[in-house]
């Protein structure tokens, strides 16, 4: 239907595709669905058969469909691959997102609350009953999964990714591509570097260098508390 | 009142009991009372006194009032019974509803939020600022307590539970009757099996077997971890 | 504009102002914006300098400025100090309020949940994603953090502070100025003291003295947990 003078406008924002058809999928396209504000064209998937489905969206084939689908006038995309113990994957996706000229708004389902004063940057994903708080900064690509807190004043770098229930305390500054797993915890002020990997249930007291990993259940840096009356 | 046309039914599907009158059947009175749809007849409970009250709503008497309540057409029950530490306390009480034919609608707190594609059987309860993530299952009787996380394509037995802040990864088979405490994180894709009792704050990385006791604080299987840098 | 009949009250319930201009005041001004019901008249902190802004509200000054807010008509006030590590910086902000003439009404986030048959007295502050559930008491002044579960009949004493993901069982009683860490779980029945402070990720089975500080990521009380099949 023609409706006049509404003006054309070169594609239409509501047409989104997923990129990515695994687990972590599912639960991306059920936060798209109900924003109601997208229309999932179908999801992309490198190793999934054209024509399957996943939780009832069409998959349209692997990263070869993406020039495609920009010429039908898609530009609009959600990236739905996790990288969890690789970030180069999500990252690799991002950038054929990018040189086949889609865009990535920011999704954030609508149990969570992000409050106005945060910044949340292009790509970045909050799943359900997360909270972003005061002035924190939430930058490319973060992946903020479920019952998350991100406390006033943190700032996340790009393509990091937070498992349900971690709770990062306020005036945090966490580097790039960083792994926190489930239910850890990030003391406040506390300066984690680049490519770490924090294992789940993990307690981070103090600053953590570039690149390191530490183990789920541990406590960081490692001692021998000695509980007492005070 | 008479309402000319409109069909009669065989019993009110909104007026309900509570089976229980514990700490616990205090919150899921309260989420029943907040869902709107359901008025609460009253409470069954076979150590409370009769005539007594919890928060407000009266309690009836014990099981030897079921009968009763089904003549009056009552049909619809919420087993408010957590069992911790013996789940058979909670299944008996589902038996005894059973037997005297009642039915047990899933119930979902509103702050709660559940994907579509996920599927909640019978007698499942879900309290406030849970998840149930996509493609989910959850069986028969399984109590979800707050701010739980389900991820996509779990699937939980029958009688299961899983305590405040728990958080589970996607692919997670969990068998009959387990038990997960406060805050335990449960790694992707791991099975656990029936009747177990995994303490609060656990971390559970790997397979665990039927019948196993993981200690509250404790890292499942036990390991020496040596964080470092990669 | 004079509004003909309608009373003239003694001041203006609705016009608010926020002592303490640090960071987790940022997350307690969105909060008070987000409610809608209130209007900020400014931050009072004795440390910002006067005319600069937090997150876009002005700083009036220090608490030399209470008296001219009082008889300018504002006489309501929320206590942004949170005081982590040492009370008294919390609940000398309550004295400094109380003695200018002003009262603290309990602030609930709209994403949190706060059962009806719970009790928050004054000054209380429940932040997003929380939860407060049935028969639940909090006494004036505690301040509950971001995703936080205090369950069934529990009592919190005065200005007691729950960090982001703290879950508190049923029928526990923590006394007045105990802080409780981020993740930490406190089991059914436990009676925490006064004074106490549990670190992030501790885990509290049993009962814990007044004045007992419980260091992060351990286990109260100390044991060599042998995990086993039952």
């Amino acid at each position: 239907m023609n409706i006049p003078d509404f003006p054309k406008f070169d594609f239409d924002a509501s047409r989104v595709i997923i990129y990515g058809g695994g687990g972590l999928s599912k639960m991306i396209i059920e936060t798209v669905r109900v924003l109601g504000c997208y229309q999932i064209v179908g999801i992309v998937d490198d190793s999934i058969p054209k024509g399957s489905e996943v939780i009832g969206s069409p998959v349209l084939g692997g990263a070869e469909v993406l020039p495609d689908l920009i010429r039908d006038g898609v530009r609009t995309a959600v990236n739905s691959v996790g990288g969890i113990g690789d970030y180069t994957v999500r990252l690799n996706v991002f950038k054929s997102l990018a040189e086949a000229g889609f865009v990535c708004p920011p999704i954030v389902h609508p149990s969570a609350h992000i409050d106005p004063s945060a910044r949340l940057m292009d790509g970045v994903l909050v799943l359900a009953q997360s909270y972003v708080s005061g002035n924190a900064v939430v930058r490319s690509g973060t992946l903020i999964n479920n019952s998350v807190v991100i406390s006033h004043d943190c700032v996340l770098g790009s393509c990091t990714n937070f498992s349900p229930g971690a709770k990062i305390a306020g005036d945090v500054i966490v580097g790039d591509y960083t792994q926190v797993g489930m239910n850890a915890t990030v003391n406040i002020g506390v300066k984690i570097g680049s490519k770490c990997l924090i294992g789940n249930g993990a307690t981070i007291k103090k600053d953590v260098p570039s690149g390191t990993r530490v183990y789920a259940g541990t406590i960081w840096p490692a001692y021998k508390p000695k509980n007492k009356k005070k």
